[in-house]
């Protein structure tokens, strides 16, 4: 492969370090994509004749057919271009010595992998998509069902079922969206760049990107050759989709807990303990959490071993292929699995109802005041000593004697008689993007529109 | 500021814990504006008389004259709303108490946030363009100067001093579409979401989206106020920028070594030794190199926060400003100082051309090889051979005696009496993205528009 | 500072990047007992004379009382070296030139922030070892509370709150552990190395080291004056006893919850809400959390930073102090905090008992089933059917009606009846490390054994 | 598995995600021998009979003889454990299920993963040990090769090549302490902790863990089910050492450059270039390089996850093996290319010679004014305007004309005749730690022993 220009043999250890077959073997459809590519780029420039790139063509068909059938997994060779090479040598002879004309590996695989990312965003995409979907649906059924909103963990307000899933579908309206701008960031067809200085030979680089699906050739062979911005963007998105899994992940384990127990996994969705018989393990969950570290792990990876290389091919960037791989297999092994969950869910209105106490409707009291003149903040603290009182006599809020509440401010009484029901109360937050029946309606209605947006990464 | 919900004070451990004011008080222009803002909404939706709002903009007017001379400096308040209101209750009085109706810390720390950041980001585009044309300037002046481009640290082949700058300024080109891109996803405005549920008061989000330089209200409360998406994408946009500059640096710092010598550092932009009289280092790129690892720290941090956090306000949240102010410093800091010592670097192209060897030249004997017929990979291990003869005989890889190389391949001697000089080398990789003249002249055009646009972020 | 080698000033924009006193100005202390140890060595080496070195002795003394006195806030410095070296000149004039002969900032600064780390790894310890003795004593009123012990979020098995306290303790014995292998890692004296290859005064490397409570003098100049790896020592430590603290804090939180309510936190370690008049936040705990997170930048900024950088003084190196201040600040501030929460926290016993259910007694019903000579995986899933069973006939696993659960195994009514009280499961649970009354009393002591040692660290 | 609790399959998403046999497939030795030591303490409870135990110990032989010859590879479990536990009831029937008795798979998998590790930081002693010989060796044979010692990547002062070996070999001396230490805090057996609360089963935990070679139980079921401490502990290690060898990579590859030439890579420790015949890539060093950023990803991932997470175990738990297993693997494949390719550098005397200018004569020049009497900030900048001088002339330190060199001080042209050789510049940096011939025997004395010492984990 190296040609002639040592005496011996890597030593065995070098090989081994050296060697990024078993990573990179997967680049191989991408691999001879891009051959088939530069097969008729060589013959516009005049290096083929028609004959040749028939040959050359025919021979990379047979090759691919070769590594569909799994001919990489038991292959010897460096990495997946010279394992190209090699059956394309054996299948066609010695015009396949003729490929390579040039072109360098540095173009080549990072060729390769944009091809690979195009694909593996729009499978990523339609897994958000459908998440989102999935909870959109629930969230339609989840309208009458009213429980706490939470803040630091404690009950804040009442709060619709609906609104709650749909706060976890809007990060995910945001992640297609940047997974698109990912996807367009890879507008650029590095092939045709050689291996720093350009390709010295006059290959039509506007026909190659057009052909490969590209928008446009890119601008700087000793930039493109170098630049792993793309992947940087790919795990810096997949890192910040995988926090919003986990975020969702970690609420509904809270909810599924014997504790709160707004939610009940379906037995599909959950896992037994080999010791103890009675488990329900969120196992799905805690998983989907975990992962956000896994993806923050590969983000960092890469962004360290990046910091400081010199513009141009280094070594040090075969490594991102190993954290780009295991970064999109852990989305699309865990997406599936939290949608599945989501969409056997049971919601337990009863147990969400018997979570309202009512100290959450305190600020609708505080209102009640700033409607009868009362400045908020006055209004802030004479709730409060409210709350201590209903506290200090072991009642309810609206369950404070009348004397006790007017003693605190002589309009409490009448308020806390008038403070209605849940319902009354979220309807009073009536503006956009809170949770009453006509925000969390326009918000159905938007999230909808989003999740049934087409992919837009695509070429 | 909590009312009389509490019978005591905080804990002094506490109130040290969680007293935020030494880090968001730069917050203060933001969180009068948003205060302002609010006042006009609350006086729409008819709480506020016109009286009082016009007595509420007046202090605030007079707040922010008093936070400008540096009232924040030794405020004891915990975080700088309640700084502000503090204020504003000793220029106005008791209705102060208002102006908190149906807001929240919640929605008004994020909506600061937003406008803070949408500004910061402006800034920062301002320097990468500054630093992206000063290279771009430098650039022009290196079109004749050869050197060696480098693939693994090691000389590969000819290429111009311009287009080695041009690799460099094409990374920024990416920066700024990625700044406008976090800036784009600055466009929902929280303020009117309350603290988890919506408002109260049916304030008109439209208008106070509109008068803030928002383009729409946010869609969800419950997702808005815990949503700290836009900080994750400006710090991994920040964390790319600075491995962009780390990269820069470390090449420039390289090049600035007695060892290489392409370039000598202004001594306005060298530091000195305490012990070493005779040394002038690098600091300027060292330290640049080292901010990348920062600006690295700064997202993990907040990636690893929010990791597992339910839907709403966590108090975690409050650490964001910390990574995201230091991330923003760090930059701001470092690229004044890397653009100046860009600006200020003095080329040497006699020590570039020193260190042009004929071993550069292989790839343009194979490609001789390849005109006259033979395949690549054969004309590959064929000029490795003749490479090895040179290094046998200790001479240049042009100067092997003609009977050795035709003994490896009767055309070697004719290609390589033919090979001309390193500049006739570079153009014949005349393929767009190349080292060419007509290559470096096209990408120098283009990077000048991309550096011409204006910053996209503003709203 | 760096002499006559420079014909200008350095660029202000340089000046700004490179500058580091705000930062490493509170190493003056150290910076100043080096200095007095410096001199001394210099005058045995014969550089100074005995009235000089009284002369810088003296100087010495009065320029820390001047930085005690607050001579760094305003000062223009480069850094604390030259800070120190400049007052010194104002104090004893031309003499003060000589304190510097044979050493360097690479090996001062290094020296100075080895001395600063034992001490801030000492104050650590005695905040690890408060934090350890509170869960202690807590844990000593705890024995008799019992509550379920959870796995996978899930209730499992029946526990004492002890020994939930205890599980929270032993983590930071481990972490006392590690601070103190940390600080032995502190024992050589890098003083003497000057800049890269040794001093070029005969220095008495031992007895320097002996005076400023080292051990021995670093073996190899070049290595310790690039030599990093204390400070990854210790942000490692810090960054897991972060995580440790996050741990305890996230269970509290949840305990402390409405839907838990295991615990209650003291009104002087809540916060309250700007908007919600009701609520008790336990912001303690969710910055406690966060801070974990904080640690772990700090750690990742580090780790990035040192990559690939040679062996040697590399400036940036310098950057290693924001984050080791940082870290050792973010920790005196958290534990603190945490410790008075926990002390003060009331357990809640009725809660507690409360959320006992009967199916935590599902592997005491398999463990019955093994004494009557049923293999474990068999009795497993003899008692999973149980469980259905009792789910689907709504009632609690030990009322399962006899002929239901004979029709499962004819052993299982008489098991059932069986049971006993909760205080009798967990005994029966009497392996050492278990929740038994005897494990629970034998961690006590253990426990209380190991907060008692003394640091370890100090020299 | 699970019993029967549960009325249908997992479904198929969930399956996936869950699977961990995969990654954990290569614990089944420390699964097998954990079983086997069960079994005896299961027989000595008095749970089996001797002839059960005896069935079982034959057929966990037998499983294990299984697993050597593969068994693990097409195997459908979910994990090592329920694999293991499969083929022992194909070997011996019913009596298999008796085996799980008291222990569930929380203690079971962090017993396997202590175990694993154990052996893993020996093998990876071994491999620091010997690249540590490899650094000793090749600097026995560097005592007489001058050359430039740099910092901020500049040359400062002539050294030993030696002493520059040495430098790089200091830091492996402490990962083998640090080895070791994390080695030392894998003592606690965690075998009989039960899933949180203990065993059911009065087993003897002092003899198990003698048995396993552990040195004691684990003192707390509920922290050790959920500790990942040690692995944490690992990962920090190993991310330490892996900047170690990276900046002996990233050294090293510097000095192989054509510009800097110091050493020559063998072709064997070479790679070669796809397109450009004459390469002579250091693949070894920029792969030796990136494996620290991976590390770094391993370490934070790990970090990230564990954060915020209650005691006991938590399915998150399971990635930790994942990045375990990666880190280890990373570096066991490192380490012996790097030692290969130190081992076969040939060092080039002549090109570190012809780096040595006069400049880094600079500070012997101001020692020599402080010996006659100038004090040393003074003799830096008086050689800081020699510098200049020369530097203004074009001529070489020692070559600035006398009167030129007198005018800035008198006794200058008398040091700067004397200034001697190379050798006798670095002699006079006699010091302990510094780079005389002394003091690197000293060192390399020092070194020898060090990595002559016997791992210390082995228990």
């Amino acid at each position: 492969m190296w040609g002639g220009r040592f005496a011996g043999e890597p030593a065995e250890a070098l090989d081994r370090l050296n060697r990024s077959l078993p990573v990179d073997q997967r680049l191989w459809p991408q691999d001879v994509r891009v051959a088939q590519a530069w097969t008729d780029a060589l013959r516009g420039a005049g290096v083929l004749t028609e004959a040749e790139a028939a040959t050359l063509r025919g021979g990379l068909d047979r090759t691919a057919d070769r590594l569909r059938n799994g001919a990489a997994e038991t292959a010897p060779d460096e990495d997946v271009h010279t394992l190209v090479e090699r059956l394309l040598y054996e299948e066609v002879g010695a015009v396949a010595g003729k490929l390579n004309t040039g072109r360098s590996r540095n173009d080549q695989v990072v060729t390769d992998l944009r091809l690979w990312l195009r694909d593996a965003l729009g499978a990523i995409d339609a897994e958000v998509q459908a998440l989102g979907r999935t909870l959109v649906d629930r969230a339609a059924d989840g309208v009458e069902l009213v429980l706490p909103g939470y803040t630091h963990g404690q009950r804040a307000q009442p709060v619709r079922w609906a609104y709650v899933l749909q706060a976890h579908a809007w990060p995910l309206v945001r992640d297609r969206e940047r997974l698109g701008a990912v996807a367009a960031r890879l507008a650029d067809c590095p092939l045709g760049s050689g291996a720093v200085a350009g390709s010295g030979i006059p290959v039509d680089r506007e026909a190659l990107a057009r052909a490969l699906g590209f928008r446009r050739p890119s601008a700087n062979a000793l930039d493109v050759t170098g630049d792993r911005d793309f992947v940087v963007d790919a795990l810096a998105t997949l890192g910040l989709l995988g926090v919003h899994v986990s975020r969702l992940a970690g609420e509904l384990m809270l909810y599924a807990s014997s504790e709160v127990g707004f939610v009940r996994l379906d037995d599909a969705f959950c896992t037994g303990s080999s010791l103890l018989p009675q488990k329900r393990n969120p196992d799905v969950f805690e998983l989907a959490r975990a992962k956000a570290g896994r993806l923050l792990g590969d983000l960092t990876a890469l962004l360290a071993t990046l910091r400081g290389l010199p513009a141009g091919y280094s070594k040090d960037l075969q490594e991102d292929k190993a954290w780009l791989f295991d970064a999109v297999d852990t989305v699309l092994l865990t997406l599936p699995a939290v949608r599945g969950a989501v969409a056997t869910l049971a919601p337990r209105g009863d147990r969400m109802r018997a979570a309202l106490d009512t100290g959450l409707l305190a600020t609708d009291v505080a209102d009640g005041l700033v409607r009868v003149g009362v400045a908020f903040r006055e209004a802030h603290g004479l709730v409060g000593r409210l709350v201590r009182a209903a506290e200090d006599g072991g009642v309810a809020l609206d369950a404070v004697p009348p004397d006790r509440a007017a003693a605190i401010h002589p309009r409490l009484p009448a308020i806390l008689a008038d403070l209605g029901s849940w319902e009354e109360s979220i309807e009073r937050r009536a503006t956009i993007g809170g949770s009453s029946r006509a925000a969390v309606a326009r918000q159905q209605e938007a999230l909808r529109g989003a999740f049934a947006q087409p992919w837009t990464g695509a070429s």
